[in-house]
């Protein structure tokens, strides 16, 4: 299987890791916007500039395309699917639909196979959601992110005046499980179950009351949310906020029947581990593209068995 | 959707009471060995001899096997699968390859779709360790299951000379759970994360204690575990000891890269939740028959979406 990443951020070292651990798959190259000779491969892996993507056509059977899901994948995951079988990790939940049309479209025109939203949510908390959903009695659905770091909160910390360093992790309130397993049709919002926490470093004399009162007032990420934050030093922030830890899980039960199901990951890392579940998808895009399959798919529309090999998978049975 | 139920035990009123909650489903009839007449169904579903299966052959989109895993799936689930599309339970781990391929080979000759081993292990359990071993670094995969009753040991039981009732519960060890993710490659064999807890009620005049060394000693099913004998009044037993609950989880790791993966299910009846899965099941077969799928597939060979529809499904990504 030959695979190619497309953006070289931190969810492109993932995968680059990811398909480092693969005998099954050979890394043709790393495709980036920035100028290829400044940006070095943990790997040896070689990188070229997008500009060079014309020459691979025929050399590469997935390109997992590790871009960002606000202004980045809506343009390139079609662009590259008129080309390639390709993998994303879109992730902006309510816009699903829109960039599932837009990928199909490019992808059906070139009878390509590309899979959207691929990661642990959307991804495999998805699956966990809907398999709750086909088992349980109405199924009530609770999603408990964290505690881990948010990327998209902590940036938007970073976007604060007088802020240097910043970091916001998405804390599952204590009880939160608790009271959605006694009853499953109370209140199980994000902002309900989610505290935040946030810890920043000031620039040199910057108004830290202001800072903290601009951060806990901010419209759509902490506003509405019991949200905490400290300030720290450079040094103090440099060695216990710098990593990627998260966790999170999916909840189900049934309220008439007492029957739940409960899916939970953690994750020392959360850009490797999304890489290997980017990787591990683009196996079933290889598998799937070669039976045929074309269009646009999500992680919802491949069974277990083609992530592993049909041979492979009985084992687990 | 016209289901149909091939056999009336806990499982078969287990899938009727499942079918009867979801309005897309018709329950055609209940297709019983022993005599119509004296099998009564909690909803008034028409009861019918096998004998008389010829008549409906074209009224049935999907038949549900409800019989027995040792000897009476490996005969009914090929036999039916020559005239329906057909879900089994089928659960002897080891012997699934070669069910498998008597079915496969019914199915296809007839063109009809069979689905074999729904249910929650394998089934849920199953798909659960595919995902871990699909995107973790070389996963350990440990499956606990309980605490529950099992009826494959309950039945053991009630086979020892002098006893009346008998409950067998299987129990995952206190520290198994830590112990696995402590040291994922520690010994988590069944035997070692497990332990046994027997009630019984014995005849009177019974030797309980021939009867207890009888139980500890029984090669298969608890010779080299842990097991805790109680003899019980049969008050008390009725009371208490009578319902079929059960739960598990299924903890995966990587030693690695220290990511983790768990699976729970809580049941408090294990016939009446296996119904609900099988009838979920049924529901893909139905889909997937639909678009030309034959032969013999598992659990691991369904998609999501096809649990619950394309169309249904993308709300929950």
């Amino acid at each position: 299987m030959r695979f190619a990443i497309y953006g070289y951020g931190n969810l492109g070292r993932g995968v680059e890791n990811a398909i480092n651990e693969d005998d099954e798959i050979q890394l043709v190259g790393i495709f980036t916007r920035r100028n290829p000779e400044q940006v070095k491969s943990a790997y040896g892996t070689p990188v070229y500039s997008v500009d060079a993507l014309e020459r691979f056509a025929n050399e590469i059977d997935v390109m997992i395309n590790c871009g960002g899901s606000r202004s980045d994948l809506p343009v390139t995951t079609p662009k590259l699917a008129s080309r390639y079988n390709v993998v994303d990790s879109f992730d902006t939940h309510t816009d699903v639909p829109a960039h599932f049309a837009a990928v199909d479209e490019a992808a059906r025109s070139a009878t390509k196979l590309a899979l959207i939203s691929a990661g642990w949510d959307p991804g495999l908390f998805s699956i966990a959601r809907v398999y709750g959903a086909a088992v349980l009695r109405n199924a009530e659905i609770c999603t408990l992110w964290g505690p881990g770091v948010s990327q998209g909160h902590s940036e938007a910390v970073r976007g604060v005046p007088g802020v240097r360093y910043a970091a916001s992790y998405t804390v599952p309130k204590k009880d939160a499980e608790t009271k959605f397993f006694a009853d499953p049709r109370s209140d199980h919002s994000a902002e309900a179950t989610h505290r935040r926490v946030v810890y920043f470093v000031a620039e040199e004399k910057a108004d830290r009351e202001k800072i903290e009162n601009c951060i806990v007032t901010m419209p759509a990420y902490f506003l509405g949310y019991e949200t905490e934050v400290h300030f720290v030093e450079k040094d103090e922030f440099l060695c216990e906020h710098t990593g990627f830890p998260h966790a999170g899980k999916v909840l189900c039960a049934s309220d008439e029947t007492g029957d739940r199901t409960e899916f939970r990951l953690t994750l020392p890392s959360n850009p490797a581990f999304t890489g290997r579940v980017l990787t591990a998808f683009a196996k079933a895009v290889f598998r799937l593209a070669r039976e045929g399959r074309v269009g646009a798919i999500t992680p919802l529309d491949i069974s277990p068995s083609a992530l592993l090999g049909r041979g492979e998978t009985l084992k687990y049975i």
